[in-house]
């Protein structure tokens, strides 16, 4: 048995919220989380071995197709914020993460994207092998 | 016959892309979809007869509780775009929109959101009669 | 005697203020100041005959060295604000702009900047005859 | 003598640049650095002992009045920065601030601001007594 977090299980990236990133409602602005997803989900990457900055000198980088998010409570102006990510399953050219957005244990928001590898002028490529490895 | 548009089929809203909206890939953040989308409903709003904030004066706020956005091609720098919103139906406190955001005749991406009213506290609320008025 | 605007006099555009531009203090946070600042020397630009987006591909790009703002009155969500920018003169390498920002007739903001010509790489360079013709 | 750092000497704080930061020069863009410069200001706020969230209840706000920025390199994206405040002055309604934005060694950029304190409608008022706390 095992408490350890393995990558499989994803990882989390803290944040706090900036006040501009607040609204005259005081409340995070809705168009601010797909960049906390994505600071998140850039650092799995990272610890799956594979910087960003390397990938994109390869010629190898990712767009998000699609996004789906849904808001349960605000975040907060100075809210220290867990963004939990989690590689779901990866094809091809495509790869799916999961995210769950938390203040202490409490459930902000969950969002789901996919993602499609592209070549440097935007062209569908195949994810190169071991770029997402699930070690 | 009549090619005049009607409220029923919704509006759009013109913007051009700026220049800090695109990231180092050269095309628009998807993070700058949403706000593109929030001016175009904040449009159809003023439209339908009830400025976005003489409701909020009144103690009357929708927050964004779901949504979702497909990518099909990527915004550039400069780009005029053109955001086309249309609401789909709305219940006691609920009001559901699609979004088709298009450069020229190109379909760029498509989006949905379902909006709940909260009063200044974000407290879930009934939706006025006729804010949301289709006529 | 003529009251036509001149291009020496400058040019402005016209904004308005976005949600998310906004604060919990219910103004347009100090940050966006800059972006609509570049909106406006931008669309100078292109009156000048020069289209960013070409200079650009030319490998002629502008980065801002200095820049300077003093903010009189706050900007409201929903305001229609216009950006007035006036280029004071250019060297060998650097230009310098000046910005008014209004609603309506009231002052809300002044901001000067210097920017510095530089290539690809961003190493500074001269700036290419003609670029910034006041004609 | 003593090595310690002093609250006179300010503090800094570090941050990651964000991938959206940064802009079709794959640089960061000129208009996130008063967002670090904030966070840097009011991080030195929390250490003077008064939390920015509390002293906003208590109808004490701070307003940028004048920015002045000088840029001497770029930031790229995942740098790692380190946003250096000071408070220099400050007087019955107003305060300065003076900005230091590293990474590592290399000095990337300069700043001042001046803030006035205002109420929660933003009419000028005294900064409270011990707001501001050098000790």
């Amino acid at each position: 048995m095992s408490t350890t977090p393995k990558l499989n299980d994803g990882i989390s990236v803290e944040l706090r919220v900036r006040y501009c990133e607040c609204d005259p409602m005081r409340v995070a602005h809705h168009s601010i989380y797909p960049v906390w997803m994505e600071m998140a989900r850039i650092e799995l990457l990272r610890c799956q071995g594979r910087p960003h900055h390397l990938l994109e000198a390869e010629g190898v980088h990712f767009v998000v197709a699609r996004m789906s998010m849904r808001f349960r409570k605000p975040a907060r102006y100075d809210d220290l914020i867990r963004v939990h990510v989690r590689m779901d399953c990866s094809g091809r050219i495509k790869v799916n993460h999961s995210y769950d957005i938390y203040r202490d244990e409490q459930l902000l928001a969950e969002a789901q994207t996919t993602l499609v590898c592209v070549d440097a002028s935007g062209r569908p490529r195949p994810i190169p092998d071991g770029t997402l490895a699930r070690t």
